[in-house]
């Protein structure tokens, strides 16, 4: 696969470069004293075979390990590329601005006693952000493990056991760092390139670390460990653009309510919505991974993969069992049994034996038993078939010798060697299962050094493949991106919104339909009415039918509660005596309400009851939700998430992620709905959000989607910063 | 814990005890050629140290491997306890009689070619069948790939590498046995029991597999490596007895459709559904994995552990990163965070640093750095803690010498050993996640050996704390079981099925309902007319309410679609119309129909649409099914299945397992629907079916269901064999 080409750009651009690969480095509060923090990182240094310039700083020590100590920063010979500080919290600012005058581009902080700890903390991390930006010192941390960057013999951490590779890995705890560099070094793994453990990032954060970890070439994938994005809008901007060039990878913790509050008592961490975070870093591209003991594995196929063009799997097994469980998973995961050519089935009958299974998956039922090569040239077939996009190779591969014959052992490693090959000469994805991995025989480690993904689990094989597939179609799709682009303001409009926020109060109903319907929505004829006596006057689009008449006003929020709603209104006399109705109950509900009038409007026609949804999220920003209303959202909480502005993409995808999508093709007998409709209210929504950023919230509930067009039922627009009323304050 | 007591019961029963843990056996077919079968397994047992007779019976030889060599099965000096027959298909029926003549036991039977390859393979396999029966031997297999039983020093797959324990293991793939075995050996498990290789199943099945383990002393676990089951509910049947004193563990493959048919392919199994396949497992007590990599784990837990009294736990860990994941993973399996007591609390705060958090997730922060064995001791106060049921120690326990000093080696074992004791000296599980499990270091070797569950991953600790907690809860539930008694029949439902049998069709909707209402059921009151002039006559509990009116005809399947149904009818002239309406409906939809006449009913006010279903499962018998009607069975597929006789516990559980149960309790501003009515209708229609064996399937769709009590609206009975009609025929 030609992914090294695809992935060297520039050299990563200062000063992260310069601050995560350094040619030089103080270490400030370095110690004789093996146990403390200040000597290990330098013993680190030296055992790791760090290659660039090492400056101990300690004002009462002439040498440390055999380096020469320097009294202070400003004794430095020259300016470090970067510093390490382990003094305690209340010397750093200080230092900070030391480093800054020295000319040092970054430090990292290990201290611990700011923000995470409130109070005189955050005071004290105020006053280190400021003495940061005045100095013009970039800040990893506080309260940070460290870092390291094995391409540079740069270790920190001076953690045993952890070799150099490909994946780049910020994590939020240092213990997650520590076990998947253990369960890497049990696997054989393909190694680690760069270490950030963020700590408060009270300067340098997620995003910044992922721009560094996408420019540098030593970094095929990006891995995140995330307890609380806190600036999470940067995060997906950033990661859009790079999830085209390099795989990027997050486990997000938090996704119960237990576990986000035992994430916010780890890291202070602000959690948000897990299933919100999941869908909008999906959109970005990003492999989300829901299983802790999954990260590494699908870091490190995706680092030797990339990405699959689709999601048709081959399976190819010598023995039933696992075929069958293989095929099992890649149903569940949403993956595709491809459907194998004629072809591929007429070649591979020529190799096996009569009683093998050439119909998908492949079962060599023992032909390979005593000839394991033949594994290698049916794994060369199914690639061949341009019906599959991947070939997942099940079974005892890596242990025939072990099992049949001691003799097959070379031709075992000749197979492990032709397989190799066929991964390198064309760019579909094998994933290698075997049974005999858990005792790596030499077969399996030929294969591994040599680039190909093997597993000890088909359960974690399947989920490699999974990342792969949404790789590859993520990139497909975001080949025809359509993001429309934002909406003219209409002048209607923005003098709607002003006069409600004027007259201290969110807009009304009927004005905010009046807003989308300044845009082109759809809207159902609508009037607005505020003395009995207009009822005579009518449009005549709205005479001869059944009205819905609805009470407007500020201070009424749960009109039906109130008994401001009446339905299937006909007539001058109904209409009448409905209005009455209305301002009575609702003055019975609420003595003193300020009620503005009622808006009357057609009853709609049953059809599929959908919600349509807009917030502005402390961390993500604006996000816009779909789903089907009633019982999906309510309780089955069957909803979709995007970030805007969304694309035409993005549109599709939330109506087909739900899983209640069926009930939009035509369920039950029913027509199918007008999908192309609801998309299009979909993207107006996103733009009018972005011509609108007085707008905070937008709800479309319930919107009544039909097999052509949908009606919108109800319509409420929260905008910026009206004083609340003293009602909404009790509610 | 006291499991051990608890697991020792009789020694098995002969046969099977004779059979699967023989003192003596012969090897039909034994060979002097060291890659044949019939040479392995004289290897495997000399080489394993089988303390028992062997006997190889080859007629050309005189001796293999320094084991005097027989003739034939006859000049056997004494009947073995077990054969091993290693000869070719065609020969086995006769060896299988010369075996019985002798009065051996049972016999393995490794050649295939019989069942499994259709055709005259089935035909050898009744004969083979035959002559075990005649002769009174017992089958393992065909097609099998034979036994172990380890604690006889019994290794017939000469298998490396595996070590005696307590899991006893039947597994349709031998693949899975070797990747279970090589799994265990890396991991340093408490080995394996007895293995048998059910084959073709063609005597000895599952059930007979599970009766020994359940009476083997040396097994602690039954665990079943399933691609189909042949005889489901002697399984089941047997599984409901076994659970109760020990672990039944079940993998079932075949949980997508294209996974049943690779199993289908691999085995002839007929797979039936997935779903159902769980919930009467479950019923029964096992243990259902829904993953293959999790087998091995479970079994492991429920080995050591047996089960928890409750599904609190308690989590301490020494890292925040890892307390997430945990909590998060155990809120999503259902477990509860134990909320621990104030006494608890007091207690952690006076061992731990003022930064730790002895809210659950404890959280020692630091404290235990320098001194692991306070971790012993906090689990130690957690374990005490009524709110507890279980204890989850999360972190980097086993790598403190690693990670901080070797000096803390001492100080760490002395703790592995204080959790041991700790585990041995009351009842409640302890389960070890460390990130240093990959490394094995001593104490967690230590920690293992002593009996405690240590996993390198948590996701699959929490599986086995569910698991832990899942069986306890099926103990208890299980003391307090209450299972109806049949219903007496009642001699007009007896009749209304026979006439309807005797008519050569099913019975009538009006007839379903008739039944229903004989066992008490609370069915709408109903009129079936055949005359438009009776619709004169209509009791007085039918006047004055709108009314419902469907045909009655053998021939018309889909009433509302032949327009055989007329809602909202009120008054004589009403309903005459539509009488007349249906009958011309009827006839234009099929001009020969049958019809029998209409049923008129009231009409149903609105409420929750609820289904019951029975059918009789080719595999497992007579099923029960309930859900909630419309788009929740038809899209989600939100069901519940037991097997007929429910009890009263099962019934509930069927109600509190479906997805949408929240709607059962008034979602949405509506009152709670009546369950107890509910769970009675549930009772009753188990009890009608083990009445009436008759009734081949019975449906109830849709129920109704209100605050109090609920309506039938429409009744389905399916009884035996009538003719078919044409017009089924064709539908």
């Amino acid at each position: 696969m030609d992914t090294q080409d695809q992935n060297i750009h520039r050299l990563p651009t200062p000063p992260l470069n310069r601050i995560l690969a350094p040619d030089s480095i103080a270490i400030i509060g370095a110690s004789a004293d093996p146990t403390k923090r200040g000597n290990k990182a330098l013993q680190g240094l030296l055992n790791g075979g760090y290659q660039g310039e090492i400056y101990p700083i300690n004002p009462k020590l002439e040498q440390i390990l055999g380096l020469q100590c320097f009294k202070d920063v400003d004794s430095l010979p020259q300016p470090a590329d970067l510093a390490l500080i382990c003094t305690p919290a209340y010397t750093v600012p200080e230092i900070i601005r030391q480093c800054g005058s020295k000319g040092i581009a970054g430090a990292i902080i290990l201290a611990s006693g700011f923000a995470e700890m409130g109070g005189s903390g955050s005071e004290l991390e105020s006053q280190l952000l400021k003495a940061a930006k005045d100095s013009g010192v970039r800040i990893i941390g506080p309260n940070t493990s460290g870092i390291f960057n094995l391409h540079k013999n740069l270790n920190l951490l001076a953690l045993d056991s952890v070799s150099a590779g490909e994946i780049g890995i910020i994590s939020q705890s240092g213990n997650m760092l520590l076990s998947l560099v253990l369960e890497a070094a049990d696997n054989g793994h393909i190694g680690f390139s760069t270490y950030v453990g963020p700590g408060n990032q009270s300067d340098l954060g997620f995003s910044d670390y992922l721009q560094f970890l996408a420019e540098d070439p030593n970094t095929k994938v990006a891995t995140f460990y995330v307890e609380g994005f806190t600036n999470g809008r940067e995060f997906i901007d950033q990661a859009r653009k790079v999830s085209l060039d390099k795989p990027v990878v997050v486990y997000k913790s938090g996704s119960t309510e237990a576990g986000q509050k035992a994430a916010a008592s780890h890291t202070g961490s602000l959690a948000g919505s897990y299933q919100m975070t999941r869908d909008l870093l999906q959109q970005a591209g990003v492999t989300v991974v829901g299983q802790s003991d999954e990260i590494l594995p699908v870091a490190e196929g995706l680092a030797l993969m990339q990405q699959a063009k689709g999601n048709r799997v081959a399976i190819l097994a010598d023995g039933g069992g696992q075929a069958t469980i293989a095929t099992d998973r890649i149903a569940e995961a949403g993956l595709q049994i491809a459907k194998l050519s004629d072809h591929t089935k007429t070649q591979l009958t020529k190799l096996l034996f009569d009683q093998a299974s050439v119909i998908n998956p492949v079962d060599v039922a023992g032909s390979t038993d005593a000839n394991p090569q033949l594994l290698s040239q049916c794994a060369d077939i199914l690639l061949q078939d341009s019906g599959v996009d991947m070939v997942f190779l099940v079974g005892m591969f890596g242990g025939y010798s072990l099992r049949f014959a001691k003799e097959m052992h070379q031709a075992e490693m000749q197979t492990a060697s032709d397989l190799a090959e066929l991964t390198r000469s064309q760019p579909k994805p094998l994933v290698v299962y075997s049974l005999y991995q858990p005792v790596k025989p030499e077969p399996l480690r030929l294969l591994r050094k040599q680039g190909v993904a093997v597993y000890s689990s088909i359960e974690q094989a399947v989920q490699i493949m999974v990342a792969l597939a949404g790789r590859g179609r993520h990139i497909q799709k975001s080949a025809l991106l359509e993001i429309p682009l934002p909406l003219a303001p209409d002048h209607a409009s923005t003098e709607l919104l002003q006069r409600a926020q004027d007259d201290d109060r969110h807009p009304y109903e009927h004005e905010a339909k009046q807003l989308l319907q300044n845009y082109r929505v759809d809207v159902p004829t609508q009037r607005f009415i505020n003395q009995v006596s207009d009822l005579d006057n009518l449009p005549s689009t709205l005479c001869n039918q059944p009205l819905a008449m609805k009470v407007v006003s500020r201070d009424i929020l749960h009109k039906s509660d109130a008994g401001g709603v009446r339905l299937n209104l006909q007539g001058s006399q109904d209409l009448k005596q409905g209005y009455d109705a209305i301002m009575d109950s609702c003055r019975t509900y609420q003595k003193d309400a300020d009620i503005a009038g009622v808006i009357v409007t057609p009853m709609v026609a049953k059809g599929v009851e959908i919600i349509i949804g807009v917030s502005r999220d402390a961390i993500f920003g604006p996000v816009l939700m779909f789903g089907l209303g009633g019982i999906f959202v309510e309780i089955l909480k069957d909803v979709a998430f995007r970030s805007i502005p969304v694309s035409r993409q993005d549109a599709w995808g939330m109506i087909d992620q739900i899983k209640a999508r069926q009930i939009l093709d035509g369920a039950r007998g029913e027509q199918a709905i007008d999908k192309e409709a609801l998309v299009e209210l979909l993207l107006t929504t996103s733009r009018i959000i972005e011509t609108h950023p007085e707008i905070s919230e937008l709800d479309l509930n319930p919107v009544i989607a039909y097999p052509t067009g949908y009606a919108i039922v109800d319509a409420r627009i929260i905008a910026d910063q009206p004083t609340t009323t003293a009602q909404e304050k009790i509610a």
